[in-house]
């Protein structure tokens, strides 16, 4: 922890519907963004440093969605006059790319308002605010939990099962392309009405892939991973969406392939080092007149972690 | 084995779709259709003998689902002039009830082929060619397999992963109405078009159940066995089924309550010994001017059971 710090959270991107899964399934990658805060100041006052992603909007005390989130916790949990504090996030993952950095806020400002105002927040309760202020699970609970997760909104409340992360020999390819894709709009993309059959298609997937991830049967990603509803429509809001999960999916030690979140980003599941998947994907946005870049990350993941100095 | 019998299959109930799972989910029950085999006749020749569910209609060689699943997967393995045989059947599971009997019979039709005719199918050959003579796995899968399956089908092929039986505790309350209820004509009651939420509802829960499965979280049962698709048409079917869910559902020690298969059978799963769980199902078919019958089954079930004396 650094000098100075009385509480640091390091909480790590996500990536949501891993293709069927829509809303529901959701795994934590090896990127971090970390909050420190520094010190404590009065109910209502803020000052945050941001460096990193978003820096120069996210240092507006309005518009931080870590100080937003904690002050929703707190009004959530009845905190009387809850600290403000002065904080430094270091962002390094993404924004509006479909890694979940909202999500590492919305989990690292309710965190805060829990450890700084000892508010004694159960787990459930814990992912209960975080998705009420996020609206769905899918990023929030493997950001909170690690690994990957199955979780269940109903506007109120949550259920949700933790399955365990990937075995170390496994890696998440994203390609990252230079354009940014709004999550509302994303929605907007979607239609009312969707085929019984292919409603039917994306269940049994969802299914099948959390059954095989729960017994470590990797090759059924393949099938698991399959989508129906949302990627051929979402697919279509950034350049060369169309084309890349078709020219990832069959190279070998591919497992899977999926439309990362709402996008743009695309994540590949690979057995091995996946130097050429990387390289595939970032090729398809270049001939489509993007600029892209590539993590290799790991799924070997905890969730966000608390380290409190009170 | 019986006396002077060459073959023996035991093959058990199965209760498909647990909800949110629509033709992808399936679970085996302790209750078995046994067949055997008495003697070897020449090519085409088969007398079957059937006592018990459909002793009647089932005795007539070219209606017989055993007989026609056996000549069926002999033809899609190129077996020339397959074995003709005598055999008996003792059905106890009720017909046209949702409780995979049809199941039964093509489980045991395919893998009596396979022994018989020493045609080798591996695992994945066998329960390809009993989901196309079935249409979808979910009876197929927990029949042949045991325990509980996510299974998917695409027309041609299929991957399943199966998941763990009940643990000894848990016990499954079937409540059989006495009305029939025709599969294709179930199917028929189902829509065309899905409200989009609805379909991730679904595919939420049953992804959730495979989860909480795979992992013995059985409290999570009660929201993953919650649906959306098809229950609130196949209810419409039978006496009482509108309300019968209902009544069921908040009863202490129900862990989740569904529509078995395509109905109208109703079960439930129960944390210890379900008595009043099962009284409340019949006295509901009462109230609606059926009568009805209840088992109560053990979900810690293998899959079906081969017995060659060849």
């Amino acid at each position: 922890m650094p000098e100075n710090a009385i509480l640091k959270v390091r909480a790590p991107a996500t990536s949501a519907n891993l293709g069927a899964g829509f809303d529901t399934l959701g795994m934590a990658l090896s990127l971090y963004n970390v909050m420190t805060v520094r010190r404590l100041l009065p109910p209502g006052e803020f000052i945050p440093e941001v460096t990193g992603e978003g820096a120069r909007e996210l240092a507006d005390p309005g518009k931080n969605l870590i100080i937003k989130s904690y002050l929703s916790a707190c009004e959530a949990w009845g905190v009387e006059n809850p600290h403000g504090f002065e904080m430094h996030s270091n962002n390094v993952i993404p924004l509006s790319r479909g890694l979940g950095s909202s999500a590492t806020a919305v989990v690292t400002g309710v965190l805060t308002a829990n450890a700084l105002n000892r508010a004694g927040a159960s787990e459930q309760e814990l992912l209960r605010t975080m998705t009420r202020l996020e609206g769905h699970p899918d990023n929030v609970a493997p950001c909170c939990l690690g690994g990957m997760t199955v979780g269940c909104w109903d506007g109120s409340d949550l259920r949700y099962v933790r399955l365990p992360s990937l075995p170390r020999d496994m890696y998440v390819v994203v390609a990252v392309p230079d354009v940014k894709v709004d999550t509302a709009d994303a929605r907007k993309s979607l239609p009312d009405v969707v085929n019984f059959d292919d409603a039917v298609f994306n269940l049994g997937r969802a299914a099948l892939t959390a059954a095989a991830w729960a017994t470590g049967q990797w090759d059924m990603l393949s099938w698991g991973m399959d989508d129906r509803l949302h990627q051929q429509y979402r697919s279509k809001l950034f350049p060369g969406g169309g084309v890349i999960m078709d020219r990832v999916r069959d190279i070998p030690g591919c497992l899977g392939v999926a439309i990362s979140g709402s996008g743009p980003s695309v994540i590949a599941l690979s057995r091995g080092k996946p130097r050429k998947l990387a390289e595939t994907m970032c090729r398809t946005f270049t001939e489509h007149g993007v600029d892209s870049l590539f993590f290799v990350l790991e799924g070997n993941v905890g969730g966000a972690r608390v380290e409190a100095l009170l």
